[in-house]
């Protein structure tokens, strides 16, 4: 069994509040939300710093730190384009409940954090482009290969490059969505590990109707294969249907409380 | 674009409250039924008489013209062990907004009724069981295949009979789930309708926790290709997940208000 692995999204400097904090040092905003998608199920947390192109290296070890001392090494998700910022935060990381994660990999200028993961025994992101959006499936299983041969020939299992097909957003690429969610299923069926930022779907969408269509998303590509996505765990239904559909794709045994676990 | 078709099981003689209005030709309940599941979107109505061996000719007529007569000849789903209370049904049944569909024949004792479809013009609902639950997909699709070589030697449409892969309920049956939805998959590739009760799956699970598994499972069934479902339209959360599948499969064009449509 392997339970589908959510990795939340909510500590990203975007976030005024998070912004702040990270400026500042001060942990309460960081460990505030860090908390609250633990407890909602998050098997993950992504750690957003931006570029920080000056601040980087400080400012992610710092927040490892924070975060792992005070959640028992909760496992992370180093998340920034500045790669001696992922170096210093891999440092620090204690990987005893789970690798690091490097968000994110591509297969143009930002190879090269592949061979960070190989070098460091952590997993790593691997967005199937080169630049941009890739314009057909042919383009994305291209750029799959390269980082795959590159992460392969520096000793990685194939298991911890999890690949990205890029998920578009609904409103101005409708024609898109079945592309990518059968592009999950050729990453599936050849035994890759797959994840993405799902909410890019719903971007634009009104408030209330993002969860519905995330929920619907998740479950479609979880159908074809997906193994994890990067969410806000704190979104009830959609939390309630990776459950479900873990239920459904026998991933967890059914109980009555299943929801609640 | 094909919008998927639901089929709203609320009139159903199961329920105390339309077995008496049945067994007393009273309207009005049946009538207030049918409002909420056409309100709620449901695309067909099926109307479950039950076995009615004595009286099912007459019912069954009774209840067609009941509700095509109020409302603007909404199209209906007939539902009875009773062949001839169908044959009833369909020769006052108008067929201007949908033709007829007949619930069900199996590839055993209720083959005929793809006979009674075939000389109707209905469509059948296929049950791809010969008795009792199917063991594997090769049943399955041995009974598939049987009942289309039957409609198809009849005239018909492959079309015109939607095949019922039989959902399985989870507590019990959790194995079988990817099973099922893998027939879903076979069918749709050999580009077949299909349909079922896809309520099954959730049967004796607590109350909140059936609209969510539900709504999680048609998602996964509408990735694989599900055409149709036989399901409480009232179930707010399922309907939603059904529109939102359909935007994502690209079958309604999206509107920021397409869950009020």
């Amino acid at each position: 069994m392997a339970k589908f692995i959510t990795i939340g999204e909510r500590i990203h400097c975007i976030s005024p509040a998070i912004r702040d904090a990270m400026n500042n040092r001060d942990p309460e905003p960081i460990l505030q939300r860090a908390k609250e998608q633990i407890d909602s199920g998050a098997t993950y947390l992504d750690v957003n710093i931006g570029p920080a192109e000056s601040t980087g290296i400080e400012l992610m070890k710092w927040a490892v730190r924070l975060i792992q001392d005070n959640f028992n090494n909760h496992p992370l998700c180093l998340d920034t384009s500045n790669k001696k910022a992922i170096e210093a935060g891999l440092s620090v990381y204690n990987p005893i409940r789970g690798k690091a994660i490097i968000n994110s990999a591509d297969a143009g200028d930002r190879l090269d954090n592949i061979d960070l993961a190989a070098a460091n025994g952590a997993i790593c992101i691997a967005l199937c482009s080169k630049s941009g959006v890739p314009s057909d499936n042919d383009e994305r299983m291209a750029c799959c290969q390269e980082m795959l041969e590159h992460g392969m020939e520096l000793g990685m299992e194939p298991e911890d490059l999890w690949f990205d097909p890029l998920f578009l957003v609904i409103k101005g690429m409708q024609d898109k969505q079945l592309e990518v969610l059968e592009f999950i299923k050729m990453c599936s069926d050849m035994g890759f590990n797959t994840t993405g930022g799902l909410s890019n779907v719903s971007n634009g969408m009104p408030k209330n109707v993002r969860p519905i269509i995330d929920s619907a998303m998740v479950s479609m590509a979880m159908m074809n294969g997906l193994t994890s996505a990067i969410v806000n765990p704190c979104d009830r239904r959609l939390m309630e249907t990776i459950k479900s559909c873990d239920i459904i794709r026998g991933e967890t045994l059914y109980a009555d409380s299943y929801l609640e676990i």
